[in-house]
């Protein structure tokens, strides 16, 4: 397995494999490597013939009281994971490499970035959306996978993608739990043992609000308070947002009268945890 | 020569000349085509092995009070033109096939499109950006041909290119002008024959300018002020804006003490013209 640290030298062996007639697949990561991420790469491998893997942690999409710094590198562990997983190539670029000179342009898709996690982190998907063009403009990717616990980045990808031409498939895979329900993130290891019992809460919020559609309540206000009654039972945690958005533009949905995304997000200590289900009204 | 509407098959034929190992050239145009397109057209079928012609009038480049309606599109005359060139395919889509729903993702290059046409014309090169960027992912080109005419969009888009890794090369061609000096634009053709006389004043303000250069003047304001006085003893003529910026950052230069662009724009009517030219400084 190749690890690759510059943009020149992973367009020299892409387009290597390219010219071997291989289909090249690309799982973009922030590293910290989890179950989650385990998920794409295999699939990734499965349904393509080179494998490549990214880790950068992108500093255009973090805001300014955001955890940049503080994120987790674990860059041994991660490449030893895509070795044993059986990925070709590893581009982990430093900051310089991919910003060389401040970042002027960017890539920025209105509506599906207004709401969810767009409202509490205004620069967030104008960050990853470009970060993820340039990536793919350095791979030039036949697929790109992407986990669905980011369920508003897949969406707003896949529209970047659509709207902007780009030659690529997005592949949304589902989201990888702890045996206990908790979404696997790479932030989770930054909860200590009394947060991570509280965290919890965010997957029994969203069972309980999937057995509320389920049961024929279509009323998104009901299903966001008893959302919130179990949130706010729990001391260590506070809301940033519990929406329900239709699936697509992923504008707010009084009614559940299609498919719909329910999102939440919170903090617990300094930690922000995000999870969501789509839902279904029933037929 | 091919003339293909739909994405779809121009992707076909350019998989095809790839798979020939051509190299793959653009011409973005408006159609239009004037002897400063032939001329990028022709070091482009030069340079190029597979020489690709886009004629498409981008209605998201245009602001609510310009002249999109009545943009000339004289398509037989374009057409017969690129084939008299031996130009490999015409890729001219229609509004729809660009933009199939409302288009919500824009690439945008901050500080080189505030100033310059970017006052007058605030949405101006997000517009571009954006459908270049399109275009670009459309064909896949390994070469895209630019005119100096359009200073500000050469600069943009090399920026654009540069920032998100885009794998393809601007070229930029000089100004085409008629004997007398008027650069070539397709909006000449709204100019009646007074105000085509009274257009002189551009080329007439810019080579004031370049003799004011090397002559040693470089206060930007007294240049300016010379060039004021050219536009402003014709009557049909209004300005728009002349400016006088760096030739990387497009930001207002007080002091030609390195490498300037002197552009200008101007209203003939309601015919919008802009030109340019770049100084350096007396050795």
């Amino acid at each position: 397995m190749l690890i690759v640290k510059t943009i020149h030298e992973t367009r020299i062996h892409i387009t290597e494999a390219r010219a071997l007639g291989k289909t090249i697949g690309l799982v973009p990561t922030m590293g910290a490597l989890h179950e989650g991420h385990f998920s794409l790469i295999r699939r990734c491998r499965d349904e393509c013939e080179y494998c490549v893997v990214s880790i950068f942690v992108n500093p255009t999409q973090f805001g300014p009281n955001e955890d940049l710094n503080r994120y987790p590198r674990p860059f041994e562990a991660d490449t030893r994971s895509c070795r044993e997983m059986g990925v070709d190539l590893v581009f982990a670029p430093e900051p310089d490499e991919m910003y060389p000179h401040e970042n002027i342009t960017w890539v920025q898709v209105e509506k599906l970035s207004e709401h969810l996690c767009g409202a509490s982190r205004p620069d967030h998907f104008r960050g990853v959306c470009t970060v993820v063009a340039k990536l793919f403009n350095i791979i030039q990717p036949d697929s790109a996978y992407f986990g669905q616990k980011d369920a508003q980045q897949v969406a707003v990808i896949q529209r970047m993608v659509s709207d902007l031409n780009m030659p690529v498939e997005i592949r949304s895979c589902p989201i990888v739990r702890e045996p206990d329900g908790l979404a696997m993130s790479s932030r989770n290891r930054y909860l200590n043992p009394e947060q991570r019992r509280q965290s919890l809460c965010l997957f029994e919020a969203l069972s309980l609000a999937r057995e509320l559609v389920c049961g024929g309540q279509a009323n998104s206000a009901i299903i966001i308070e008893h959302m919130q009654e179990i949130i706010t039972s729990h001391s260590e945690v506070r809301i940033d947002y519990i929406s329900i958005v239709d699936n697509t533009l992923l504008q707010p949905l009084l009614k559940i009268d299609r498919p719909a995304l329910i999102a939440l997000a919170v903090y617990i200590g300094r930690t922000r945890l995000i999870d969501n289900i789509i839902v279904d009204p029933p037929a």
